[in-house]
């Protein structure tokens, strides 16, 4: 294992410290949990927004809190669910009186702890409600996840739903636009490579020399097929075919596009599968509002895509376009 | 060697491609070359900022290209200097009659094809001017360079020089200003892992499974030396003192932290190494003015880290705060 850490028990808790550090201004960590905050959380009268899961998935979660975007985002140790009282103490730090929206990816794990922490919250007064991030169509059910797991376009959610909120919308309000992007969005990734979870010092898959993984989830889950490599081209195609053939587009449609890192993948890479998407789609006579293009939801140093496309209305192309001031979404 | 690419020789080619079809409003290719401008270049009555160098850095530097920092990135082949004649293009394409301003890494290639590239502009009544960023404290005279060669450090020239010339300064103030980034700002990175250079097929050298290489440069060249892991703090510890034995601070004064990833490291480990630099500098009694933690001059997937420091007055403060709209440093 090559990783530049101390104590791999206390990966998660150096790193938050280090990302208060980098963002002393800005957000702030919970005493005594793995909440980071924007600063001047609450906002009073504003619909806080919680996210959050396993770390690993550098810049998410902490990197969307921010103006615009998320006002706490909770870590959970590596690949794993953080537990009930953490989220609902990222609940209760960021309520303005507004009520409370938390964004959650599809595992089991998840929805489960971030249900309970909002049945805390309610028992305590506060208004909860939630969305559950399933945009992953590669598989129906797999390792830790019982339907769609919840992958890249989860990033939306959080820029159009805190986007919503900044705006002074209502809980109802933020959570119908955050139903509306899960309805809209769809997503698929591959690896080249495994990672390697730093308290367990080994990958926790194995992928030959000359093999990659499709449809493959941002823990290792299995995919749809293990394969021979193929070029970035035939790549592009496959995982663009996959999301398209899920979409029901008849063409004339707007799509936001994200080509997301797993970690490992140089930039160059992410730009020649991205320069393929966008002759796929333009051929197909689909317009591209808009393209992401870079590590927004990452699994450690595994080696690979993910490619996202967002259906876009007026309504949604406001709110993505809205400023940000969230550390990883600048806008 | 795993990678998600097409032909290896046109890495370069499709990454420009994929590039601009990513950023359309922001950006154009210009045509026949492998430069990357503004769209709306040259800008009348501004000093023009191009920079560039091999391939292989990204985002460095077609993701510096917006209003506040490039107007122009001229691309080599992976690792490799650009042309005399394609960086003389983005000369031509950027000068809006107040003069270019050229931000030249220190590599021996580097700076003879951009003083060649000079030289066929002023033939042409182009006023052109240029600094050579040499931040890397590690080695003096290296594989491909004489003095000391110029790595992450150049995002802040970039940065700082690009908002002077916005603010519509002269070329000699846009100079002054370059100079005055140099002067204060280094750098040292190392190295978890090599890269491969896709037309190569095969690392360029070989890291043992328990070593690291301290010092080295962004395209594998030899370091200061090479031993067995250490720790985050302890790398963060070495990183962080080789670049202060060279500042002279004697404490009270305010610097700008960029902790850079090379390609593949998490940015989880980023965040560690973050946590340690902060504590040393806060433990000298000095202070953080701003911090900069992802990937910003990349070495393809070399796994790894840089730290630079930058020391900052006034001026440099409200430069390097200014509005960037440049996708990879959004301000």
């Amino acid at each position: 294992m090559k990783k530049i850490v101390n104590d791999p028990n206390k990966v998660v808790e150096e790193m938050l410290q280090g990302f208060v550090a980098a963002h002393p201004d800005d957000v702030k960590q919970l005493p005594g949990t793995t909440v980071i905050a924007r600063k001047d959380a609450p906002v009073s009268n504003k619909v806080g927004l919680v996210s959050g899961g396993g770390s690993g998935h550098e810049p998410a979660h902490a990197g969307y809190v921010g103006e615009g975007m998320l006002d706490a985002a909770v870590a959970g140790e590596v690949f794993t669910s953080p537990t009930p009282d953490q989220v609902f103490e990222a609940i209760k730090a960021v309520d303005g009186g507004s009520g409370v929206f938390l964004v959650i990816k599809n595992y089991t794990g998840d929805v489960m702890n971030f249900e309970m922490a909002a049945e805390m919250a309610e028992a305590e007064g506060i208004k909860v409600q939630q969305v559950v991030v399933n945009d992953d169509v590669a598989v129906e059910d797999s390792s830790f996840t019982t339907g769609r797991r919840g992958i890249a376009g989860t990033i939306f959610v959080h820029k159009i739903a805190g986007a919503k909120a900044a705006q002074g919308a209502s809980l109802d309000e933020v959570k119908a636009v955050a139903d509306k992007v899960v309805a809209n969005v769809r997503s698929i990734g591959m690896a080249l490579t495994p990672c390697t979870v730093p308290a367990a010092g080994e990958p926790s898959f194995v992928l030959e020399e000359d093999e990659m993984e499709v449809g493959i989830g941002i823990h290792g889950e299995p995919g749809i097929e293990r394969k021979k490599i193929t070029s970035a081209d035939d790549i592009a195609t496959e995982l663009t075919e996959k999301v398209l053939d899920d979409m029901n587009l008849t063409g004339g449609e707007e799509i936001a596009v994200m080509v997301n890192g797993l970690g490992a993948t140089p930039e160059m890479e992410l730009y020649i599968v991205n320069r393929k998407v966008n002759e796929l789609l333009s051929d197909k006579g689909i317009k591209i509002y808009d393209s992401f293009v870079g590590e927004y939801m990452t699994s450690l140093e595994m080696a690979g895509c993910s490619v996202t496309l967002l259906k876009v209305d007026q309504e949604l192309k406001k709110l993505l376009e809205a400023d940000s001031k969230a550390p990883a979404f600048r806008r």
